[in-house]
């Protein structure tokens, strides 16, 4: 078997662990589709929500970002246990504003897409659209949902910018080119 | 002179000239520090406009900060003219949407400022408070402000996340610090 | 024709389009691909130049690449005819080594590839290889590289990052996934 | 007290837990001073290395920073304590160079200090002078250091980093505002 087909067999299965993983913490993708949608209708009247959970399974995939979402929930189940050391444990289990590692991960998601993904997510870290406002509201020591809130608005921040890179005025790119 | 000296005087004329340039792009200080009131209002009740205008000051002085507003203003200004080379000029002339490179500029601006920068952002990207607003209806083809509306959008993201650093809960990071 | 057939034709084009103007700069894909080579073959024994060059022309095909590609010429270009205005003139054409606007779309490149990229990009602009030494030496007022050097080094970084990514050992991961 | 005040003792009294819980790991900032040293002293041939240390020491009372040294030391001491769950158990005890979260948080570091900070920090990782080279050497599942030689490369550049900003050619600038 060559290093491509094991690679793809290999994505496959890490990707069904993640999924599997989020939904431990209450989280499937579908919840994540709806903000990607809310996100990009807007520029795309016709998009459908099946483009949306499709694009957010793409992201899935890809080896950073499960990376990410692995060490994140990691680092939000340990508080939920108290099993990290002070002052980490109560920085994380309160949510504490400026601590800005859980952004920093969100971040590594988004950037694999460009600086579109990175205005998205801004926008949705304030907003806190869907599932990412009930998250946020869970996290209360007993629940810690530090990471979480974070990596599925990066999540569907970085689908909404992988449907914009497709979509793109292909015509518009063509003129241009011609111009030079 | 000792280098801290010659730098701080030195910081204090490149700050000058960068004032003026806004300035001729239509855009002042107060402009900025407005958005920036909005941003963090929320958060620190009883913020004052004064203090949101001297972070934006400071912002103005930092060397990178300057190196990207120079840069951002030339294309903007070259695009004016119609000097780019094709398909650049047309690409910048008509804010293409996927083109990027402006978000780039501006990112460059809040990463100094950690993290929260970035979110600041990327709100203020989406929603277009104030001067942003108006600075994008105008890009035309005339006026093109393609790189300002993101520049000015990262100058109050970026002082916004400066006031919130130091406004920060002190006694709670006190706290914390005595639990490990 | 449906977007994405469109996008891959304009992919090709705007790739010709990029291709020539590093010629026109005195680079060509086998030149990065060298540099590209000497950055992976450490890590991969069996490494032939011909996937180097395989990875270089899909880096070249991204459109964020391609559009700090072309932003940076540009610069280079302006500054190399005198066109720009003071400070950014010198600036420029002295490659002033704080001015890190050059580093900043070197870094927007590199990124795409996540953070190995960035490490092998900082490594490169440091120890100058091959054509980015070459590169950097002209840069003297009359032939402005300043951008251009970085851009290289980019490029093959974001290649040799690429491939890291392709030939990750597959094995390992499948093993690890059982794992948990 | 006013917020200043606190804020500055405060950033003393994580600093001095930072300090400790590097030594706990076998890192004192000399060690990192030498690193910056021998960064910066092709650059700036007076260099000393009390400069070095003063400016490793100012980058560690960051905020930002200390958040990723707590953040990146934790989940080493959980992997060397075999008490993180699977995968992430085996990606980080056997530092899997596909990994990335170790340079994103190193990144993070080195980001505040703009885009010379981020090349001087892909130098080092790949390089991996003095105390980075033996700590890498070190990560053999018993003693697990995957995020403290990024930690260590990344304030080292840091602070490298730091000294150029400082350093920089005060009457350069200076020549190029009047230019204008």
């Amino acid at each position: 078997m060559d290093y491509e087909t094991r690679n793809r067999m290999n994505d496959e299965k890490k990707y069904v662990v993640i999924v599997e993983r989020l939904a431990r913490r209450g989280v499937n993708e579908m919840d994540i589709a709806k903000i990607t949608y809310k996100l990009q209708t807007q520029y795309i009247p016709d998009l459908e929500m099946d483009i949306c959970l499709d694009h957010v399974k793409r992201v899935l995939k890809k080896r950073e970002v499960q990376n990410a979402i692995l060490t994140g929930l990691e680092l939000d189940t340990l508080a939920e246990k108290g099993m990290l050391s002070e002052p980490l444990q109560t920085i994380i289990a309160s949510d504490y504003g400026l601590y800005g590692i859980d952004e920093i991960l969100a971040l590594s998601i988004v950037n694999v897409y460009g600086s579109i993904g990175s205005t998205n997510f801004g926008y949705v870290d304030k907003v806190k659209p869907g599932i990412i406002g009930e998250l946020d509201k869970k996290t209360n020591g007993k629940v810690v949902n530090t990471f979480l809130d974070d990596i599925v608005g990066a999540i569907a921040a970085a689908a909404a910018s992988s449907i914009a890179h497709k979509y793109a005025d292909a015509d518009f790119d063509t003129e241009l080119y011609k111009k030079q």
